[in-house]
């Protein structure tokens, strides 16, 4: 029994999807790939992209297919780029093993270049079929796409409250009030992640790492294959007064750590990897987040103190929110999840678009998508 | 083939455990009870307590059953009473009938008289079967046990706010921050409650009829059969000065409402189903909730305001919270959940352990149980 070539179309574009999702911990800044080669009906080739600097997907998928690709079909969750980036142009690549036929997700976000592996593709006598489970294709790269498109990163800011919205105590004790495992299944986002963001105040109070750690990986019982490509979030630090010394563990401990301040740091003994920047933001967020798109950060994880996720909420620079809560009370002196400006009407209360709802151990864990 | 006496003793208390819920609406301040007798393998009678001044369980069964009563097996969900009561004492009945054995789920839970329907029995020389499906049944009466236990009501607090744990804007605004299906639930709540119990400063709010709604009871897809027979709630407003005029809502529709202040209420023109006590508790809600329990209220809904709820939690008097919360943001300004006095280690934060949660239209609900 044969199925017609719009069924099969997706079913290959769904492994091509899923050869993609293993590249989204270390392909920063560049896009999630996957790409499968078919001929006759058995898959000849696959891969995708790992890592910048590397063979894109196409090329994985084209090597190992060798010979075979002559004729073939590829499905690629990206249009091929037509340009000589750190590599040769894909297209041209497709074109050369003579592949007859083209199928992809969607085009390249970026509309400057848009359509143009197409095109080429196109001109050297390629049949070329474009849309095949776009909106799948598009969930593999919310940050790449938004910084191609608006020059601003995809901001997920996650929160950590009780069911009555407490973040800590009055007195600022906060650990823990969500569970092991909440705090484990943060190590995903943040290997997802470009960047994570906090502020001066959070470090200042909880020395925190911010770093991927393998053992609570283990703990989420997830693949730790997929840890080995893993490229580490860049840790960013709004610190306003420039109040920030090395003696905190993210300046000692190796990893790119970045600063942004109004002011210019005094001079110490700063570590190699540890930078500082001056930009002077007044409190607008936006253009903290335009330097981080401009050096190439797609996905940007905010876990930061109420005021900070606060702001970011208020800006409307946050796009998800990843609401973790615990089945605890701490009643109306504890700190609150937000601050935000006081509203007077019913109507001017955000609803919340909630598109994942779970229990994560003893807490549950809500996405909110706020754009 | 044949199943054991264990399975099918479970099969048939299940089924009268099922007709018990039946009385759900209706029979306060009696327990819900079902009753099924079965002889040779068949259902010759079953029944369900309606409402309290009406035949028992047994009562109902042993008439559908008429002579095949003779020799059969009864499953009732509580112990039989010896008492002559409104009726007379059903463990007789069932003698008289002469049936061969009887199953309960659970005895009569209180310890003055409890065991004595069983020993009416076996000294009859009936069998007697204790403790099937216990848990299940001691479920259906969760207030009556409690007050024949403790002389105290079941009390659960309902509470409504958004995901960050605000119940209004800081001016009081809280029209609506849960959704229809939300409070349409709250129906049912109601409908199982002997009383529901607020303060006066929500009745001078919102004047709230605080009675179950018909139409929202239909918009639930619930059983309106159910309805037929509902006893509505006591309403109870604790108005500690003694403020309230006969100007509200529920204090002229007609049905009990019941004013606790302490202070005398000035003379006015009070309609007949408005009642007056005076109780000086000085803050303390258990001796409130004493005289409830004495007034043969079993189980009490609190929907009230931040203070008067959270004096129920603190106070250590709920059994259960049942929080609505709508996907909604409403900001640090906002009036919160539960006022309780500020903890300073998070090891005083109470760990609540949630029986139930799901979505309710748009709104999440969670059902803890506190003791």
């Amino acid at each position: 029994m044969s199925l017609s070539p719009a069924v099969t179309d997706t079913i290959y574009m769904q492994r091509a999807i899923r050869l993609a999702r293993k590249g989204r911990y270390s392909t920063s800044p560049n896009p999630r790939v996957g790409c499968v080669i078919v001929k006759n009906q058995k898959v000849v080739g696959e891969g995708y992209h790992i890592a910048a600097g590397g063979p894109h997907a196409e090329v994985h998928a084209l090597k190992a297919a060798g010979a075979n690709a002559q004729g073939a079909t590829a499905y690629v969750t990206l249009e091929p780029c037509s340009h000589f980036g750190r590599t040769p142009p894909c297209a041209q690549a497709l074109i050369k093993a003579k592949v007859a036929r083209v199928v992809i997700a969607m085009q390249d976000p970026n509309p400057q270049v848009a359509g143009r592996g197409n095109k080429m593709l196109e001109e050297a006598g390629i049949e070329v079929v474009s849309g095949v489970l776009e909106a799948q294709a598009k969930a593999l790269n919310p940050g790449f796409i938004k910084r191609m498109l608006t020059g601003l990163p995809y901001v997920r800011v996650k929160l950590g409250a009780t069911q009555d919205g407490k973040t800590a105590l009055a007195n600022g004790q906060s650990k823990w009030i969500t569970g092991a495992a909440a705090r484990a299944d943060v190590q995903d986002w943040r290997a997802q992640s470009c960047a994570v963001l906090t502020g001066r105040g959070t470090v200042s109070a909880d020395d925190p790492s911010l770093l991927v750690r393998p053992e609570q990986w283990a703990q989420m019982g997830r693949d730790k294959e997929l840890l080995k490509d893993l490229k580490q979030p860049l840790r960013v630090v709004l610190d306003r007064q420039a109040q920030l010394t090395p003696d905190f563990q993210m300046m000692q401990d190796g990893s790119p750590t970045l600063l942004i301040s109004q002011k210019n740091y005094s001079e110490q003994n700063w570590p190699q990897s540890v930078s500082r920047t001056k930009l002077v933001a007044d409190g607008q967020l936006k253009p903290i987040l335009e330097h981080l798109a401009a050096k190439g950060i797609n996905e940007v994880l905010v876990e930061a103190g109420a005021t900070l996720a606060g702001a970011f909420v208020e800006q409307g620079l946050a796009d998800e929110l990843i609401l973790y809560q615990a089945d605890k009370l701490i009643g109306a002196d504890g700190r609150n999840l937000l601050n935000h400006d006081a509203l007077t009407r019913m109507e001017q209360v955000p609803v919340l678009s909630c598109v994942d709802r779970r229990q994560i151990g003893e807490d549950t864990r809500s996405i909110y998508r706020m754009s």
